[in-house]
């Protein structure tokens, strides 16, 4: 019953310093605190592909999965454990994100953006929230929400002057909708433009807006005073009156820098209005291709687990054998890869409904919802599966457990979209609810 | 409050005859008794396709599909509630199901098989089950099983005697693998074939064979009493010693006639010995195709209660309003779907790995765990969203829960087809226990 | 590798018989069939009661509940299967349920009632439901809602004209609310009740009344046509004009006799006006005891079925042990079982609430709801564990399974339950939907 | 569309500051960002009790139990956000807890222990938890774990020793059993203690040992290296090399301070050797009633979970009205408030059971794997039913959701609770897989 030769080590460098005390000592480090399992610092290779996708790619789809892939294990899975836990952003990232040419997404190749596939890009959102899902969402917000709101709603003039940099990430963007009064209802948006000389008064108050802690340029939606319909406006971060500040205390997704915006009389010069936003419905075709990567994120997601439980079943032992030899594991492992491979032709088959202009709200809506909840439940196996280094973000699966819990629920939580694609298919909206007295009977 | 018509019309009918005692009366046409829904005779349109899978077809495979659909709408969904409820046959169906020219399956063209592709085959299955699940099984073991067995492991003799007139359904086959001590475990499979001057005599006991009671091929697994290996045996109805007999009291999947076979010294003469077959794992090539159209049976299963629901929900009022207007109605509906959508993509991307020849053992009991497991939460929410009229066989949706059922469990239980999978991505087998005394600690 | 003696038995008889053909032979006995493991007509010990509950009854409790548990083990499991399977009701049973002295339930002591405590009454129907489910409903309709209609909602003359001979089941009750419109909603109820000299007319339809193909008595809801109130009235069997027929094709509780009743002019005399019946509110009070009872049964069937479940697993044989030594069977079993220690405590809790005048309508509905919710999900789990005899009502599970649907849905079904209890602790009604356009925007 | 008051004060006081940089400011107070719902500083009332636990219990439990939840809600809820997020522990309360004459649980009345019954310790559990699962555990381990093993395994001299120090919450203790490679098998247990001169030498590694990192007494688990059979004995902080350094990354439980233990050839004085601990089966006294206790926590886990849900659904609007006016939230709240009802009495069952002498192991296992089951999908309910703010700390919700997942996998993971219950209702243990060659058949 020898010890463990790393355990040897580290009481070696114990004796050395003959401490009794052991207060504020460095925490040991996972792979000498728990030898018998490879943390995910060292990232696990993909098997979580079992159906064998890459038929199913042309060979630029695969090419740009597999150069994704590496950055990420390479790059990010080293770095992020800790960021997650002080819930920091890892600035270091940014210009090498930016060096991949995969932001700027679908926009068209000019303003140097990538020009990809709907589907490249969703395979982008995948392989990077396979290893990171905080590190999906800072892209998603900059890229399919405020640099495709710049490309799809703004004039010639702002996407000249906005989008390159921004390709590059020497800008990072944000995008603000969501109020603390405003979730799933649109109508509730209280933040208003007022039109004065030369430009727009802004005042109100949003919430949850990813990267504005730190964003230079800020999408802000508000209600126009005069016509009463939906605006959006390009604000720069050193606005006078404008005040951005972290939302703490979340418990997934915490590298994402959320803020809780304040605008105090915040002036935004003509020019900076986009005038491709006239009311709310103009924000849909820019909702319809972030909510299809949203999709996508769960499955990297999903991926990134599987492939940890994977190669943690087969390293860790118990009653002498891995505990990959137990029915009750593998039949966790097994339903977990039945749901990505499930998962996996949703989100493609939504990407090919994209793209040949077929694809409805509600479509889109079922992909995202039913998407979310089989990935919900495949995280949720393997956190088990990893017993209490499944409660470890350095073993990747606690992390990516409660990151899915805010996918599930953005972009419309799970009963909000189902109830919209129950629209389509039944004809019937049920949004609202019939406020009846408590005396009616039953 | 006028009464309904069809109900005035019904008590006219009561007052000419003057009864006023009503002890064995017909049953009421459920139109009269339930005047609000359409009963599934008359079959709804098929609005479960939500992602267009037609795009994914080709042409051929597209006419296939409707050629099915159309006869299971017309021909049989107006006659089969009787005989499910009466755990009968529609012998009227078979030479009409001949008539499709799809029996046969991937069999190549000669002998009068149509050569399907397997992805036309399992559209096949799916149709047939959408309607009745019963009848798809009825196909699968003539033609997947029984027709296979002799295409696959068949003499070209056998293979030109038998395969003509059983791809006109002129003769019904059936296959007899499974005993009552044998389900998972091919081991104790203990029928035996003695070779005898001429042939061989068979003696033994098979449990749960689909056709068997009308059969008039019977495909006989039996173990060589010398090389201890399994033989198989083409058997006659009209053999001496032979006897099937009815299974009775099923709770699903009432309209397939299982039989108990009792081989009493049943002598089979060597011609009828099939070739190909000299131990178990030359079934596997049999049951490889099979398990992946049984895989399709759960999703025509569950397209068919989906479609029923879609309807029902619309045509059913309560509290003033359709059942379809409920939140809680449509997002059990919206699950529906999104489950549908993933089984259906899954089965369609397992059939392309099968006709590359890249499909894995552990691929199609993962398809067919995950597609059964998918299909059973399916029809029970559909189950749910019938609530009285769920219960009963006309309205389709209780017929097809308790037929899913079988499904579940057939060619391989859930939990056993996860555990091939398991083995096959873990490289660890875990099928058998190893029994420890109790007195061991925990 | 010798046959099974019983085997060969069945052996013998087939040489007597020379028999070549083997259409329309009996079925073989389940015990010849499947010899491994014992059918439910030998009904299996209680091993599902596991914390013990008979520490939380009284000495008269645990008597009643033993002398129930008897009777139905003895008589009924035996003899059930084939009525399941034929849809038919035993009526050799009737004598011999009267004379268990249960009939009546918590009815006063007078008029020949037992003076059941609600708790025992509770108890009565678990154990029923224990080996038969269909039976339970029987008792149920006679008993809490045609007797405990008449008991509560009676005249002094009417309880002692009826009560006697139904408590000894000398004549049975039936129970008439339901309509084909009318489900879940009191205010489409559309029978008509109009007074005429001497009595009333009733005209309509009643759909699903239990035991309304041969009751004696049917208690008969309708609108009375001057006050728009609901009523009710005694109806005789033989009235003219009233006719009930079988509802057929049920997967479930087929012992169970669902009528279709039509009322063609159906005259009443006054005084088979029920006094106590002046509004919907006032079948509450009745309702409020069926739904207690109801909520037993799902308690009953699930131990029936954990009990039927425990033995298989250490009868049954796979890979050379018994399905009880594998982890995957175990979990399920367990899991099983702890749903039935928290269902049990439940009801048992309810039954307290209700004793001491504290139970709300809230509570009594949420304990339906949540008990079913684990019954159906008890169940299933036993129809997977008993694999391909899991589908033959022979051995019990499969015949639950079926049955379970039912009581998920009567009484109020699952959904509408939950909302019941919602409004009470919410204090908000959500029953019915806002119709929105479907134009509105999300 | 005026500013919300609180709104316009935040912003007020940044025109003060005339900021128009904001990096680096303090996070907005979560009563300003969304001052739609109040937070969980302010704890909600309890109406998670419907069915009215207080009746079971005598007055003196329902005396404890208000005086623990009063302190719970008013000295507690106010402060533990922060310190989770921090993942530190709350030391200022350490004197309040003691304080409260609770802690020593149902160690007899000397010693300056409480005396409670086993109910009265149960339901302290439960408050704690309600409020912080994070100090439930802190409680557990130091009174449930250190003081019981010394309560009931110490001599007499060590009783009176260390407990009452440690029940006035003076000195902390931990309890030093898992071990890298040892979670659920004990056989794999390394850590040895070596007899030598007047005491003895321990060297090791444990590992998650809650408390550890601050407590002021150790009990360490070792395999005495003469009989291989384990001893336990109390090590002192400060024994020289004894190092004990946090687990970090941790996804719940923040607040709890597990380390990771390094023995570097400590020495124990013979008195200190614990001498009623000769074998791992004299730990199983200890751990029947840490398990039942256990079992508590997520009683009340889910408890708080549904209380602030219950709330925050009336005050969150959407659509103009509060989301309690929605199908799909109150059905979710009442499957929560069902699953609490069957929890507690499951709970209170087993309390029954154990202090009647009657409660076996598998009846312990069952109750915690259940409970924790129930407890798992409540509050994944909990968690969806807050949108956005169920992702923050300060609405509790999140943070009860991820420390859930340590209940679930502590002291016997769900899988390994289900096994133990499992051998004990079938007679066969299934711990162990075989493992076989990859080669074997199906």
């Amino acid at each position: 019953m020898e010890a463990h030769p790393s355990l040897k080590a580290a009481q070696e460098e114990m004796k050395k310093e003959a401490k009794s005390s052991y207060f504020d000592l460095p925490a040991l480090d996972v792979s000498v605190a728990f030898p018998q399992a490879t943390p995910a610092a060292n990232f696990p290779p993909c098997t979580s592909d079992y159906y064998q996708f890459d038929d199913l790619l042309t060979p630029q789809e695969r090419s740009i999965r597999m150069k994704v892939r590496i950055f990420m294990e390479k790059e990010v899975a080293p770095i992020i454990t800790k960021y997650w836990e002080k819930a920091e952003f890892p600035f270091e990232i940014i210009p090498k994100v930016g060096a991949l040419h995969v932001v700027g997404g679908s926009l068209k190749g000019e303003y140097g953006c990538p020009g990809l596939s709907i589907t490249e890009s969703a395979i982008v959102f995948a392989e990077v929230a396979r290893v990171d899902a905080s590190l999906s969402v800072f892209i998603l917000v900059h890229d399919y929400l405020a640099m495709h709101t710049i490309g799809i709603c703004g004039s010639e003039i702002q996407r000249q002057k906005y989008l390159p940099s921004m390709a590059k990430l020497q800008s990072v963007g944000c995008w603000g909708l969501t109020e603390p009064d405003y979730g799933s209802d649109a109508s509730a948006l209280r933040t208003t433009a007022k039109k004065v000389e030369g430009g727009w008064i802004l005042e109100g108050q949003k919430r949850w807006v990813g990267n504005s802690t730190f964003a230079d340029i800020l999408i802000i939606f508000a209600r126009n005073t005069t016509t009463k319909k939906i605006n959006a406006f390009i604000v720069k971060k050193d606005a006078p009156g404008l005040q951005a500040t972290k939302i703490e205390n979340k418990i997934g997704m915490r590298v994402v820098q959320n803020g809780d915006i304040l605008l105090n009389k915040v002036f935004v010069p003509d020019e900076d209005r986009l005038p491709g936003v006239n009311s709310f419905q103009d924000t849909k075709k820019v909702l319809a291709a972030s909510r299809l990567m949203v999709a996508w994120q769960p499955i990297g997601i999903s991926m990134g687990v599987y492939d940890v439980c994977h190669r943690y079943l087969k390293e860790r032992k118990q009653f002498g054998a891995p505990l990959a030899a137990y029915q009750l594991a593998q039949q966790k492992l097994v339903k977990m890869l039945g749901n990505i491979q499930g998962m996996f032709l949703v989100g493609w088959r939504l990407c090919k409904l994209y793209e040949t202009g077929k694809m409805t709200h509600g479509q889109a809506s079922l992909g995202k919802a039913w998407i979310t909840l089989k990935a919900r439940e495949t995280v949720a196996l393997g956190r088990e599966l990893l017993g209490g280094n499944g409660n470890l973000a350095d073993f990747h699966v606690g992390k990516a457990f409660c990151d899915m819990e805010s996918v599930y629920t953005f972009e419309g939580t799970y009963d909000i979209n189902t109830l919209v694609t129950g629209r389509e298919v039944t004809g019937i909206s049920s949004f609202k609810p019939a406020l009846l007295s408590t005396g009616s009977r039953l």
